[in-house]
C-alpha cells in the first residue's frame, strides 16, 4: 500500500460563488425553487445576475468547501477540479491551497470560463442556486492523479459532478484506484435534484463503489423514493459501510450494518446563510472519521462545523475552528 | 443651468477589493504600514497574495464606495471609473449599478486588468491595503461625460485619483466644468500617503477648485504639516466653503468660514473592518447635505453611515440603511 500522504482527497467542481441577500419574492418573481439548485447557461445565470443586488464573491464548490473545512480542522486535505485560467480561476486556486489544501489540478488555458455558481440567500438563510458550470464540465479522467487517490485515505466525490459527462467517467476511475489501493470511497448526494437527475446512476454507483454516503434528509427520500425518513434510512442500511444522515436542525443520524448512532443539531443562535451547511458536516464528520474517533464524535464534529457555517455568509470556515476536535474530546 | 439628474457624481478608482483577515506580524513580516494604502503593480500584489489566507472578493474603490453609500441613503448617485472588460470588471458594473448608481464609463477592450486592492485586515479591524490599478490609470478626460458633470449639484472626486496622470487632468476638467454649470465640487483627501505623495498639487487644486474637502485627521495634518488638529483646522478655515474632518471616535468637525460644528461619534459595538469608513461618512454628509439639511445633520448621517460599514466585512452597506435619515430627523 502506498504512503498515507491525506486523509482525505475530494473531487468537484470548483465554482467561485457570487452571494447575494434576496427577498422571497424575487424567486417567485423568477420562477425559481427555494433552496434548490438549478444548472443554468452563462447567458441565463448573467440575466439573473443583472437582476440582483450588490454581491459578494467567495470561492465555493461542494467538495472544495468540505476539502477547505477538513483542512481548517488540521486534518490533511487535497482537492482535484476544473478551472480556467482567468481571474476567478485564480480566486479560486488561491484560496483553496490559502485554507491549506493541496491543489494541482491544471488549469485550462482556452474553452470556458471559471464555474461560477449565483447563491441567492433569503431572509431566513436559506440559499437558492444558479449554477454555469463552466470549465467544470472539462474535467475528466486525465485530470485525475491516480498517485494523490492512492495515497488518500478517503476520496470523496460530490454527487453534482456526475452532471458533466468526463467528469462521472473520473468518478468511476477514481473508485477504481481507491479501492485498489485499500482505501475508501465516499460520496455526497448534493442535492435532491441532483439525485432526481441520475437516481439510475447513482443507486448501483453507491452499491458497487461507495463505502460512506453523505445524504440529507430530501436527498435520501429522493434516492429511494420514500415518503418517510426511517424506511429510507433502513434501504441504506448495510449498502454502505456508513450513511451519513443529515436531519438540519433535528440532527444527523448515522446508519451501519448493525448499528444507528443519532447526534443532535449544535446550537445555533441565528441562521444567516445555509450555504455550505452540508458541506461542513461531511467536514468534520471525516475530519474525525480519519482520526481514528467514533460515529457519534464524528457526526457531533460534522453537526459543530455546520452550525459554524450557517451562522455566517459564505461557505467556508472564516475563523479558527481547529478548536473543536479537542473541545469535544473534552 | 441643465437639469439636476444626480444629487453627487463621483469620480474615481473603479477597484475590486479582495478582503483577508490577517494577523499584525504578519504586516510587520512583510514590510506593511498598518493602516496605509500602497501602491503596488500587478507582480508585488500577487506576491503577497500568495501568502495570505483565503479572501473574499467585493467591489470597492473610495469613490465607488461613497456613491453606492449615497444611493443607498435614497440620493440619486452616479460614477465615473475605467475597468477593464473582463471578469472583475464584471463584478464591479454589476455591483455599482446594482446599488443603485448610474455608471456609464466605457469598459477598456485591451490592456491592464480591472484594478485590484488587497485589503488586509488586522484582528482590531484596522485595514492595510495594496493596490494594482490595473485599468485605472486609463482614465482619461475622454472618459468624462460633460452632460453628466453638469447634471450633478455635487461632483466628488477621490485624491487616489492624483496618481495616475491622465485621470489628475480628468479632475481639473470635471471641475471646470461642474463651476461653469453652478456646480459644487468635493474632494477627498483619501489617505495621508496620498497627500504626501501630492501636496504640492493637493494645496492649490484645493484653494481653486474645490469646494467641500473631507480628510480625517491624519490626512488634513499632512495636507499643512503641521502635528495640531485644532492648527489644522484653522489653516483650512475659509479655503474652502466647507471643510469636513473626521477623528474616528472622537466624531468630526465641520469648519466653514464662520462656523465650527463638533458632532460626536456614533456608537459602534464591535469594530469589525474600517474598510470604507471614511467613504461611507462622506456617503452620509453628502446625501444630507445636497437634501438641504445642516451642517449637524449631514455630519451626524455621515457618522451613522460610518459606524453601519464598521460593523461588518466590506466596504458598502450590505443591510438597508435608507432609515437613518428618517431617524434622524426624529
Amino acid at each position: 500500500m502506498s504512503e498515507l500522504k491525506y486523509d482525505v482527497l475530494g473531487i468537484g467542481n470548483a465554482i467561485v460563488d457570487i452571494l447575494v441577500q434576496t427577498e422571497d419574492d424575487f424567486l417567485a418573481e423568477n420562477g425559481l425553487t427555494k433552496g434548490a439548485m438549478g444548472l443554468v447557461s452563462a447567458e441565463e445565470q448573467r440575466a439573473l445576475y443583472d437582476k440582483t443586488g450588490q454581491a459578494i464573491e467567495s470561492s465555493g464548490g461542494s467538495a472544495a468547501n468540505t476539502l477547505a473545512g477538513v483542512a481548517a480542522l488540521g486534518s490533511r486535505a487535497a482537492f482535484a477540479g476544473k478551472l480556467k485560467d482567468d481571474q476567478l480561476g485564480t480566486v479560486f486556486a488561491h484560496d483553496i491551497r490559502a485554507s491549506g489544501v493541496a491543489f494541482e489540478t491544471p488549469m485550462a488555458a482556452d474553452g470556458a470560463p471559471t464555474a461560477t455558481c449565483l447563491v441567492l440567500i433569503s431572509p431566513d438563510g436559506q440559499r437558492t442556486m444558479q449554477t454555469y458550470l463552466g470549465a467544470c464540465v472539462d474535467f475528466s479522467p486525465a485530470d485525475l492523479d491516480p498517485a494523490q487517490v492512492e495515497a488518500a485515505q478517503v476520496t470523496y466525490l460530490e454527487g453534482y459532478l456526475w452532471d458533466p459527462d468526463p467528469a462521472r467517467e473520473a468518478f468511476f476511475q477514481a473508485s477504481e484506484i481507491a479501492h485498489s489501493a485499500g482505501r475508501k470511497v465516499a460520496l455526497s448526494l448534493s442535492d435532491p435534484f441532483c439525485v432526481d437527475r441520475h437516481r439510475d446512476g447513482f443507486v448501483p454507483f453507491i452499491e458497487e463503489h461507495v463505502d460512506i454516503l453523505f445524504a440529507n434528509e430530501d436527498e435520501i427520500l429522493s434516492l429511494y423514493q420514500v415518503d418517510d425518513f426511517d424506511t429510507a434510512a433502513e434501504k441504506i442500511r448495510g449498502v454502505v459501510d456508513i450513511a451519513a444522515l443529515t436531519r438540519s436542525e433535528k440532527g444527523s443520524v448515522i446508519v451501519t450494518a448493525d448499528d444507528t448512532v443519532t447526534v443532535p443539531a449544535a446550537h445555533v443562535e441565528q441562521v444567516i446563510d445555509t450555504t455550505g451547511a452540508g458541506d461542513a458536516y461531511a467536514a468534520g464528520f471525516l475530519a474525525a472519521h480519519t482520526q481514528g474517533r467514533d460515529l457519534k464524535t464524528s457526526a457531533a464534529l460534522g453537526g459543530l462545523l455546520a452550525a459554524v457555517i450557517i451562522q455566517q455568509i459564505g461557505a467556508r470556515p472564516s475563523a479558527g475552528v481547529q478548536h473543536l476536535l479537542q473541545d469535544l474530546d473534552g
